[in-house]
């Protein structure tokens, strides 16, 4: 994860007096190479993949890509279905929410077993990714993570059953071909996504909708 | 580009009193296939790709990457240096701001001469794109795009600030390798980066500062 490690050694940031003070003396320098720092790092999100393919079957989805599609599809359906909801705090929380996987990777829905070892690794990233942001900044960010990971508020819960909902969608769009692949059944993916009933019973009918969809035309197994 | 259409003829959307009427007799039902035909439409925009790199090098970054990474920036830089706008709305102009790419594709800020001819192409993608949602929706969203495409509003400037910015920071932080092989200099790229002293002043230190750093390290030619 440490390859080419962009150096910000000789960078001359402003903020403060200027070249002859330590960075350390100038807060806003300090404050704005942890910013930078924290950015370029989380690009890396761009070189996580999916399970999800692109619709014209190049390559995986990256979880940056997958992030991106979630804050538009929480712009576009939100309106109908979570209208009572912040939407500009799902936004902000959908764009955070993998980031923890530029260390702890992608653990795709259909691995139960992984998940719980992946939810460790994900805590200690989560340390160790927004500790790289501003102190106060960082922890406000990083509460918004958890807060999407205990789906305790609205905003939450309507962004997680988004971000299921989403892969449904596009395993769909896309013809079934992970699904075929993977030989999932209909009981199954219902079953992967029924968090989405628990989240967000609005979007329930539309998933169902979707996946009697790909049974009846053979994309998942009866 | 429509390769791979996805057939939303068999799916039976939940919406009005169901199977028996035709969808156009339940407005929930035809609202709701337009977000997802929007929806599933727009994901193309990972297949469309831009002069950065990942920073593994892997490949090129996508524009919908890009999209996702400015939203991250105006999260992380917009409190300290844009404190008056409205970061939300910020948000969903980034998400949505380079959709019309999917028609028009992504030109290069280094091809003076393309970028009129692509403004139109653009214009008439919005129109193609946007259309395809709930005739309201459709609109609203589009004029967030115009808004940031005029530059108008201190949201869309910022915006725009920041997406400009966000290049000249991944270039850096992966040694330069575009502008090298490129042959950029300084100059060419302050001068296609002067947009952002005119949008957000605010921001122009730091992309200077990143430019000197470039220089000084052999990444731009002097």
């Amino acid at each position: 994860m440490t390859e080419d490690r962009p150096d910000f050694s000789t960078l001359r940031l402003p903020g403060g007096d200027g070249d002859g003070e330590a960075r350390e003396e100038r807060p806003d320098a300090e404050r704005l190479l942890r910013s930078l720092d924290f950015l370029v790092e989380a690009h890396r999100l761009s070189g996580i993949y999916r399970l999800n393919r692109l619709l014209d079957g190049t390559r995986g989805e990256s979880s940056a890509e997958h992030s991106w599609h979630l804050a538009l599809m929480a712009i576009v359906l939100g309106e109908t279905f979570a209208p009572k909801v912040d939407l500009a705090r799902v936004g902000t929380m959908l764009t955070l929410h993998d980031l923890v996987e530029i260390e702890a990777g992608d653990v795709p829905v259909y691995l139960d077993d992984e998940r719980a070892a992946a939810q460790q690794r994900e805590a200690v990233a989560a340390e160790r990714l927004y500790g790289r942001l501003p102190a106060e900044q960082g922890a406000r960010l990083r509460a918004l993570w958890q807060e999407f990971e205990d789906a305790t508020t609205g905003e939450a819960r309507f962004a997680r059953a988004v971000d299921r909902l989403q892969p449904v969608l596009m395993h769909w769009a896309a013809g079934g071909a992970v699904w075929r692949e993977r030989g999932v059944s209909a009981a199954e993916e219902r079953r992967v996504t029924g968090s989405i009933e628990e989240f967000w019973p609005e979007l329930w009918p539309l998933t169902e909708a979707l996946i009697d969809d790909a049974r009846r035309r053979g994309m998942l197994r009866d």
